[in-house]
């Protein structure tokens, strides 16, 4: 059913499709957004029984197009089969990538937001996606994937529920249903643990279940970074004149925490003349390609990432998520070590946990394509029975 | 025969001593500095054959005194005794703390020489510290120690040579030996080896043989953050007027690469609002006490350490270094890992390697002080039968 040529798909055809929710949108913070797009990319196609959707969540600096910093993941006879599943990646809240964020006109003043633009938490960005979801009449995901920033993510889609719709105030057309409203405010016990879960299955890659001290300590001295750049001007930059010199060497320092010594060692040995260059070249990239203002918002939106915050005791809160889960982390990783991903499949009930051995650190993530592609494919499998026998399955 | 009341020297009493070299000191670069100050201090008092000096080496933002960042350590009846060692610690060349550095004036303008100061090497640094001890009498030195950049100086010093002078263009009233020189230009053999090291033991810590291609990574991305500094201005700020903010955020991104994972986690735990304050504490500590030209500087003559520079090639150097040798590596440094100390112990012939077991990576080194004279103390009494020996000691 795949209308795609190729085995998987590797570069962008088209720009991504966008979705304008109107009305306000509040968000965590209680700060609201007058209308609210929202940047994807689909392939493969929603099944008749609409319940054959997978999610896939980026990373702080990736886009909707899915293919880019994963390739061959996605496709017809790829571990994320197309020829089965409709495959949705929407661009975060806070992005640039399509989805409104900092350099988004701000509708009240015709201006870009800038520093105007609000802190969205991880919730904030799922419950915004989830509402694309039911734009696109999906009606239940079989499954979410993502890594470091996707992967708090898709904790978070474990939360949702089938049937649950948008706050009130998030001023979509639909009617509000008070009694399936499963966003609960801070503190307060919600009751959405009685439906069933709108995700089906969670495959988070490379995260935890609550962003460390040390990411927070990795995060904030990028923040400092930018900040320093005379350009950055408290966020209030023009177009022609971004912060490049800071931006720039926050991805440097992040870099450092995206790898390791042994592979600068096997990459560079002794030599080091070319290092730097490669850092350099690491910078300029990303500064070619983003926006200071959204780095500095989805680096602080992480430091919000917390399953237990207003839900209830973390190990009790992340005990609800009974979805069949996969946790996978990269044995080198020194970001999001291997211990914060056996937390997670130890305390969650229906985890098990799998490794990519890499030299690479946290990127291991994004590298090790081969042994992240052979976990999905046999992981995703051993479920397929059950799809068959429970939905229509266009083959 | 110590002078001090206390058992261990704690706080600084005075300020340190200096010694001023008149006339030209010309620097591997090749770029010639017209006079120079060393600033030091002593412990202990230099016996009659002159041969019981213990030098100490500092890191990065360190200073002479010793004390400071190695509490405990050095004192009557401490690990470092001075019952029985005349212990001497100089500031490093470029560095801020009373030895000649980019925030000095420059002899020819009057003023800072701020950008104008060249990047010396850790060779440069070590060969003006050993004019220093020349001045001080010293005939020969019982042992070098030190910990990263200040581990590299202890290399360094393992190359000097007894009896061998400066060169002739550095300027001083003695007369020159050019049979005695040993320092050989760039990529020729020299002679040295022939004649008796000028210090008789090395420790060096928590550092390695050349700098890494991560090392130098970590340095460029901090850099980097000075850089985007507007105050910065190329190096050329006014002291009022100093790059504070990019300082400090290449002191948080340091602090990442000087700690780890766990060790923040011990810390703050789930505590996570306190982590960001204390890295900005972390940070206004150092830019309350450091100057920006000088952590640039300092970082660049850690880039340029190789002992296989100009001398031969890496692992024949290396064994060119037989005194005894007790190297020192913490078991979580993540910024030298332990290969590296292991590669120093396992290619130098008179070696053997110590390890400092830690939580807290590389800052180990500097935290663990407990094991570190334990270490100490118990490897350098094994060679004091030695001196008892062949030297008059007064007890």
């Amino acid at each position: 059913m795949s209308t795609l040529q190729s085995k998987t798909v590797n570069s962008r055809l088209s720009p991504p499709r966008q979705v304008f929710f109107a009305g306000d949108v509040t968000l965590e913070s209680g700060r609201t957004l007058k209308g609210v797009e929202v940047a994807y990319d689909t392939w493969g196609r929603l099944n008749d029984a609409a319940d054959n959707a997978i999610v896939v969540c980026h990373s702080l600096t990736g886009d909707s197009h899915v293919p880019t910093w994963w390739p061959g993941l996605i496709g017809s006879g790829a571990p994320i089969d197309t020829d089965r599943y409709f495959v949705v990646c929407a661009n975060m809240l806070g992005s640039c990538y399509g989805t409104t964020g900092p350099s988004s006109t701000n509708p009240e003043t015709g201006r870009p937001y800038r520093a105007d633009f609000p802190v969205p938490t991880i919730r904030d960005g799922v419950r915004l996606h989830r509402r694309l979801m039911d734009r696109l009449g999906v009606r239940r995901v079989h499954a979410a994937i993502g890594g470091s920033l996707g992967g708090m993510q898709v904790l978070e889609w474990g939360f949702e529920r089938v049937g649950a719709k948008e706050r009130p105030e998030l001023g979509e057309l639909e009617q509000s249903e008070p009694e399936g409203d499963h966003r609960a405010p801070e503190g307060k016990q919600d009751d959405s643990f009685k439906s069933e879960p709108f995700v089906q299955h969670l495959i988070p890659v490379a995260t935890s279940g609550r962003h460390s001290a040390w990411c927070i300590a990795w995060s904030e001295s990028q923040r400092q970074a930018i900040y320093a750049d005379p350009a950055w001007n408290g966020g209030n930059y023009s177009a022609a004149h971004e912060p490049r010199q800071g931006l720039g060497a926050a991805r440097m320092m992040a870099m450092l925490s995206y790898r390791t010594q042994a592979s600068f060692e096997r990459r560079f040995g002794t030599n080091t003349a070319t290092v730097q260059s490669y850092l350099h070249h690491q910078g300029k990239k990303l500064v070619d390609r983003f926006d200071a203002n959204s780095y500095v918002r989805l680096s602080h939106s992480a430091n919000t990432h917390d399953v237990g915050r207003g839900r209830g005791n973390y190990n009790a809160v992340l005990a609800r998520l009974t979805q069949p889960t996969l946790v996978i982390g990269v044995d080198s990783d020194v970001l999001f070590p291997l211990r914060e991903q056996e937390e997670l499949a130890r305390i969650m009930p229906n985890a098990e946990l799998a490794i990519i051995k890499s030299e690479h650190g946290h990127d291991g993530f994004l590298l090790e394509t081969p042994q992240l592609g052979a976990l999905l494919r046999d992981w995703l499998r051993s479920f397929e029975q059950k799809i068959e026998e429970t939905s229509c399955i266009l083959t």
